[in-house]
């Protein structure tokens, strides 16, 4: 499949469960010469996910958000392989690396994802929140580790988008609750999960132009009826 | 890698992430011939596991422990590619099957784990628990859904006996229970869980040689903790 944008040109291959995604190329389009000015207005803002692209572009964003409180920032195998010095600075400047993972992996070059998130807490973040598709996401702090399934499907027909719609959200539930700390963090992964997985059940938008706060609520309760078990 | 056993000569190769699995050969071994008598005593068994082997052998075995309570059967790719007819006979006499996710895809022809966890249910059993590997494991009844992440490890050592050891904890729970219900399922799925997540920390059964019960109840609370979120 091919993901064409206004700054990319991606195209990759997705395995059989839809899981793994293998990119084929990416190319840049208008990112290549981007150079981004917020509008007067930004500057305030509190919440900020800088979305995948160019590290140094990111980085240039970062620093026209001075007052930002929580700053997240998403990337991909492009720019490991491509511009990891960049990239590294990046990510030692924002509080929160979101990411798939394989591209976990493949930053910090080991197969096991709990080594993986030490060594990229160590480059500067407070927490990394890792991807997985149909297996949900985990979040890693110094202090802290969160696991959350995904919403179990019947069909998955499209993934593209999934990632973008988590950090929205994960941003959007933190910024709406005006709190960050440990408790509203792993709320802000159940969310992104949630509505993740709105996105993926159709093509394009289609489904999330229909989402209703009701839906979202009742996949959430869900979800954690889901993960309950009692010890004794 | 090779296992070989009394019954069995498996080869295979596990992916980089040791969670995917690929059979690349099955020899049974003394397996071909292989009809197991049980012992008069065994007859009074109330929890009962088929661990993995011919269908046909399973279903001698099944008839010989008439008075269980919970029938659990455990099978592999190779049953599935040659046995399917057998295989599907026996899956209607357990109450439990326990599959990891490829072998769930491949049984039901379907990518859709969800598709493949209900296709099976019509197959016989009150419910079906797929092992995912790293991404835990999951629990299908007619009546619910449970997901439970792995213990998360710095390192996998070698996942020979995840699912047997797993088995061992989940069918060790209930039978010391004594009480089969959604609850005492969950809790037994986690105890597998947990089970499992020290068998392949170290090779063979020198992890579990020197696991202690304050070992399996702290991972348990851990668990239960990784994986809490609060709903407003």
């Amino acid at each position: 499949m091919v993901r064409e944008g206004r700054t990319f040109r991606w195209s990759g291959r997705y395995d059989y469960d839809l899981n793994m995604v293998e990119t084929l190329e990416t190319q840049l389009n208008t990112f290549a010469d981007f150079r981004p000015v917020l509008p007067d207005g930004y500057a305030e803002s509190k919440f900020v996910f800088l979305a995948n692209g160019d590290p140094d572009i990111q980085l240039e964003v970062l620093q026209q958000v001075p007052k930002a409180r929580l700053r997240v920032m998403d990337t991909m195998d492009y720019w490991i392989q491509n511009k990891p010095e960049s990239l590294v600075r990046t990510i030692g400047q924002v509080d929160i690396l979101l990411m798939n993972e394989a591209e976990a992996r493949m930053l910090a070059e080991t197969p096991s994802l709990l080594a993986a998130a030490r060594r990229i807490l160590r480059l500067g973040p407070k927490g990394v929140i890792i991807k997985k598709g149909e297996y949900g996401a985990v979040m890693f702090t110094d202090f802290d580790y969160f696991a959350v399934p995904a919403y179990p499907l019947d069909e998955v027909r499209d993934p593209t988008g999934a990632g973008d719609s988590f950090a929205g959200g994960f941003l959007g539930y933190l910024a709406r609750a005006n709190r960050v700390n440990l408790d509203t963090m792993r709320r802000a992964v159940v969310m992104g999960t949630v509505v993740a997985s709105f996105t993926v059940e159709d093509f394009s938008l289609s489904r999330l132009e229909k989402v209703t706060p009701e839906e979202i609520r009742l996949r959430t309760e869900e979800l954690r009826e889901f993960t309950r078990f009692v010890v004794d």
